[in-house]
């Protein structure tokens, strides 16, 4: 890990596939805290999962979610008995992670882009963006995460020194330290995921 | 136009249409800097123009522009005599404003989202954003834009008051003063401009 003030960064080609906690499909975890934390115990949790047969999604009580489709036609989700289509790459989509969700696969396999946080303790917001955008630091306590989710994206900004850049791949990403201003820049799409804890007057 | 710590909201409605520089189509100013500029004198000019037949751009010496398709099928552009086909709506797109662009519609009327500027003096930084995104506050000298672009946007901590917010329609638009931090939440998608002065380093 690197400290101090330079992006951390996550290539994907360095992850490990797990299967799900329902042994329904396979994720790799992209980051999560604390970061020995089980798919139980984290506080949040960023992964991408491939689903290539329907079948229910695993449970997480207390957790929220905010899944991204990246890859695929999409699902047709029931969740708490209610149907929700997600047939659209790219958009986020807030999920209770503890309601019963049941998966049909549109038209073959999906890859999705996943943000679980426990409800109680932690926020966390989600963008898709593309094009040159300069990101809010992250303040003391917070979480930035930049991921690529469609081809390249530059981190600009992202290191000690002034103009040094982080190149992305694709699924490759980013944690940036509380602080550091920086700039994201691509012509595909890039997530922006910022965690915070939840205040008191917050909840 | 408000001053001090809130947004400046400008809405779609309020605007006037005026005919292209060379006639051959109709624009909707935003916003734009010399506010009393004329299209010849502008720093900087954000707005939407309906393309409603086939044929040349106006030229701007001097310009670049970066161009997001907001509505329609798309355009068969020939730039300086190069062919760029910008078939992807919410895409943002940089040309060079004065490179001789001719213009042919692929299936129908678009409309483009544009934003120009002066390159020797102004930077501008385009996004299209879906989610929810905390923007770095605008420095002092800058100039932050969010435009709604598909649908509503909702503009948090936009005001005076902690937890305030500004809605915005399709196609309104917010300024954001200097130092406010603010964030941009949306199921569809919205512009994130910024424009900043060039240094003497910079250019």
């Amino acid at each position: 890990m690197t400290s101090g003030n330079e992006v951390r960064v996550l290539r994907a080609a360095e992850r490990a596939a797990a299967v799900w906690k329902n042994g329904g499909g396979v994720t790799r975890e992209i980051a999560a805290w604390p970061e020995s934390a089980g798919t139980g115990a984290f506080e949040w949790r960023v992964s991408l999962a491939d689903v290539a047969a329907d079948g229910p999604f695993s449970g997480f009580p207390g957790i929220d979610r905010t899944l991204t489709l990246a890859e695929g036609a999409g699902m047709d989700l029931t969740v708490a008995g209610a149907h929700r289509l997600v047939d659209e790459r790219y958009a986020p989509r807030h999920f209770a992670g503890d309601a019963p969700t049941d998966c049909r696969l549109l038209d073959g396999p999906v890859v999705n882009f996943n943000v679980m946080y426990r409800r109680d303790t932690t926020r966390a917001e989600t963008a898709v963006v593309r094009g040159d955008l300069a990101l809010a630091a992250a303040e003391p306590g917070e979480t930035l995460l930049v991921v690529a989710l469609d081809g390249p994206a530059v981190l600009e900004g992202a290191g000690a020194g002034p103009g040094e850049t982080v190149e992305l791949a694709r699924y490759d990403a980013a944690l940036a330290p509380a602080g550091l201003a920086c700039r994201v820049r691509t012509e595909g799409r890039a997530a922006v995921v910022r965690f915070r804890p939840r205040g008191g007057g917050q909840v």
